[in-house]
């Protein structure tokens, strides 16, 4: 259905008209265990983006209810995420340091800038700049991020005071620090680790060997890590683990935040910029990705552009309320849409379960241990690793595995940013690189059919006189040089040549630089006697030719087939 | 000729066996023609850089004799230009002052970096990096560099101390001090002007009305800016217009630089290294684009690849003499081929022509008014003015235009590098926007041929079961997001639809995010009880798509035409 007016920007109005009893039981039941699921999840991801555990709840209220308005996907989970987490705190990082105000007023700063920047690429409808991230940079740096971020969190596992950005700096500080390991803390962080594994890969056969539903089997093996929160709370109060060097998650102040808008610090927004842009991107590119397949699977539609509008709106929510940058997250949506969610108004129910737990819970989370839920952190993120992706990529081109080699390497050894940049420029410049040297290949005609193709790859027919030429790339200034030298080389050493055929229909543009480089080719063959001709020449491409000279200068004809010209030089059909 | 060995790297070997008399002569003439034109245009091209007088003669000495060594073009005049010589100016200029000995050694310095680069470029084969700077770009930028030289001139034409690097600056400068104007310098400035103007376009026809030779007459008309330097000269002397405020040349010291490495300062390497890197392009792509267009005006070839170590052979060579940098310039190689040079070694006389003018005649060089120079300068790079290209460039493709447009405007505003640079990226980022979003056309049966064209531009006929749709691009990262919503688009809407049908004689590339967009579609296609086959695919493509799993979950088939496709598919011949 093409929405139009108000419903355009508020897809709510869409689906808030239609909404019923049926939808609302549905919604109710996915909406509480996604709820289980991302308090732990909500914790564990504030924490690591080096951020008071409270805030990772903060961003998931309002940011909810606000993708719920205008977000165009039925069943995308929004909040706190790992890999927006991790570039979250290696942005401040190099401009606060953790546990200060400014390290949290920047990054509410920083989920406002990325919530104004989504809405802006959304109202301009920008959002083709994310495709600049290709699947193999995007996969490449997703398996970085969860390797980097699981040797992040190794330190509270062993309860050490290690640190470090990059994976070298991170084992360097495991490596000095690791005598001081806390053997309480260890053995929190082993048990929950030992449990959440369990959990994942044996519990669910095991409950449905018992005779318990399918469905209740999966309920209770999301509500693993929650258990595992509830268990070392339990535990903590129980061998006063916090005297023994634990260390803990601490006070949380009661209550919710009261909504106010961040201090906007010029200094601080020009530091942020770049770091916001790609957290934008990334979120965008993740987010859309997960929405796209989910809608795809029970034939909705989501609408990037109003999806941009979406998450810009849930990352300003965010930003008021004391929160950080959310995008949706993967295993959360997809949980919500196994658990049958039907509309955004399951995210909204959420939101009143994070609020509830807000208010209610936090006095017993004070005694949770760190070590918990980095446990947690490092279960979830280990399965973003995707070996198989680096495998396929590499067996399909070389020139996208370097992209993503480098995207690897970039993000684990110099930087979250710097890894990303560092495979988005690899990508464009291979690509220029590539279109830059265009394949051309000698045709003939395939013998009973009007067709031509490569002399080296079939067996064709051609005549001495004429020398037909297909260019395999649009004519542009980074290969209008190289035509010029190729075409040399192919006419050179051919003494009966009287046509030279140029078959166009992979030349999808010729820029004004290739215009002067046909120019040129044109008066260098008429010189030595040769016509050149051109063929298959497409409509916009013609269209833009009729603006220059050049047409009127060609020595030859343009014709309509390759055949056609064949036909007509060779002055009989071809055998 | 194929040259290997020695004589790849040393086209003198080549050349140099085959010297003889006549062409002795003939090279002895033209070096004497260039060598006349030379010394004032290398006086006025130092001062442009901001360097003493005598910095241009240097660099008019050795680099020359290691071009000619190392150089593949026969007639190539190398030595000081004017728009790598503003560069120079506005390199240097942010890092020390005029005048000052750092100035002069950074000069040096830069024309030893460009020297290394270049060589290094011309080893590694890379001379392919030119060619992203687009003719529109390196079109723009020549006319902004001769608008803002001329503008920057203006102040010594007038005698006032007025500055700056950019035209507003420049404007600015003149408005403030223009009270100042000196009397006798303007006087100077605009006789030079209006006789250099009178000799370049006025001369010659009433020289061969008086039955001189159109070659002498030709010859001497070359020689103005020289009559120029000895006339004011010779006023100076007469009218002592160095105690009436006419700024002069004044003393040069006597003899030639002896032979030193530039100091190695690591802090101004950085500082100068981008600069470097935008004069080797630029020197190379104004050099070689010369040197090809003579060239094949006698048939002979030049090699880019060695062209790099030439011209890299003679910024080094200036950089140990004292000089700064150098590349081929356009009018200067032209006078040297129309006086009839056969081999380098036309250039090799020049430089002894040089050497000899810097030890023989710059004492007579004190007395030169600096407006004499100017006013050279000016009548020079006006001709660099290229307003038809603008229009030509503006006709054809508005954005070609706007890369364009951003060099002259960046250049003549910003600076010289952000100029350059500006045009550079703006036209990559022009050209990866185009092809994000590809022409997609739906395709119909030329009748009576087995050709396929766009529905819209052609009569074709078309079967209701079938869509034949052709993209007009390699599917990359950057549009394959867009492929999936544009198929997803035209294939809804028909219910009727069996088979579709991707062709491809424009794909020349699929990328690995491509493949997985491929992937996808073939995928929710065949949930829509939709066929996908793909036609025309070439061979190198073909080639990597076996490497994936594509071809075995391909619903449909790979056809060698699209003829073929639709005759199978159709179960019947087309009309």
């Amino acid at each position: 259905m093409p929405r139009t007016g108000a419903a355009r920007y508020l897809p709510i109005l869409d689906w808030g008209r239609r909404y019923d009893g049926a939808m609302l039981s549905s919604d109710l039941v996915a909406a509480v265990i996604v709820t289980v699921m991302l308090i732990p999840q909500s914790l564990a991801y504030a924490m690591l983006a080096g951020l008071p555990a409270e805030v990772g709840l903060y961003a998931s209220v309002l940011p909810l209810i606000a993708y719920g308005i205008f977000g165009t996907s039925r069943t995308l989970a929004v909040g706190p995420v790992a890999v927006v987490s991790l570039m979250t705190a290696s942005a401040i990082g190099e401009i606060a340091a953790q546990g200060t105000a400014t390290y949290v007023a920047a990054a509410m700063l920083l989920a406002l800038m990325s919530g104004v920047m989504l809405i802006a690429m959304g109202l301009f409808r920008l959002g083709f700049v994310a495709n600049f991230l290709s699947h193999p940079v995007i996969s490449g740096f997703i398996t970085a991020s969860g390797l980097l971020i699981a040797a992040s969190q190794l330190k509270y596992v062993l309860g050490i005071p290690a640190g470090g950005g990059t994976l070298t700096e991170i084992f360097a500080g495991l490596a000095g620090t690791i005598g001081q390991t806390n053997g309480p803390t260890l053995a929190v962080g082993l048990s929950v680790l030992a449990f959440l594994y369990f959990v994942r890969l044996r519990l669910k056969p095991i409950l449905v060997g018992t005779g318990l539903a399918p469905r209740l089997a999966d309920f209770l093996t999301k509500a693993g890590p929650v258990l595992a929160v509830a268990g070392t709370i339990f535990a903590t109060s129980l061998f006063d683990l916090g005297e023994r060097g634990v260390a803990l998650v601490g006070a949380i102040p009661p209550g919710l935040p009261v909504p106010a808008v961040p201090g906007l610090d010029l200094e601080l927004i020009r530091a942020l910029a770049v770091p916001a842009l790609l957290i934008s991107l990334i979120g965008f590119v993740e987010s859309v990705s997960v929405a796209q397949t989910l809608a795809a699977k029970r034939r909705q539609r989501i609408i990037p552009d109003q999806e941009l509008i979406g998450l810009g709106a849930a990352n300003i929510a965010s930003a008021i309320s004391s929160g950080y940058p959310v995008t949706g997250g993967f295993a959360r949506s997809v949980v919500n849409f196994d658990a049958g969610a039907q509309t955004p108004a399951a995210g909204m129910f959420t939101a009143v379960g994070i609020a509830g737990a807000t208010l209610f819970l936090t006095p017993l989370l004070a005694e949770l241990p760190r070590a918990t839920l980095a446990a947690t952190i490092i279960v979830a993120v280990l399965s973003l690793v995707d070996v198989g992706a680096i495998r396929r990529v590499w067996t399909y081109s070389k020139i996208d595995f370097s992209a993503m080699a480098a995207t690897i390497l970039g993000t684990l050894f110099l930087g979250v940013e710097t890894g990303v940049v560092a495979g988005v420029a690899l990508s464009l410049l291979l690509h220029l690189y590539r279109s830059s040297r265009p394949h051309m290949a000698i045709v003939g005609n395939v013998p009973g059919t009007e067709h031509f193709r490569n002399v080296e790859r079939h067996s064709v027919v051609t005549c001495p006189e004429i020398l037909s030429i297909r260019v395999d790339e649009s004519l542009y200034f980074a290969n209008s040089r190289y035509l010029e030298d190729r075409i040399a080389e192919l006419t050179a050493d051919r003494p009966e040549l009287k046509h030279l055929i140029l078959m166009c229909p992979a030349v999808n543009a010729i820029d004004a630089s290739a215009l002067e480089s046909l120019e040129e080719i044109n008066h260098r063959l008429g010189a030595a006697g040769v016509t050149l001709h051109l063929s298959e020449v497409k409509g916009p491409v013609m269209d833009r030719l009729k603006r220059s000279h050049f047409l009127q200068d060609l020595s030859g004809e343009v014709f309509l087939s390759q055949y056609q010209a064949v036909q007509k030089l060779s002055g009989r059909p071809p055998a």
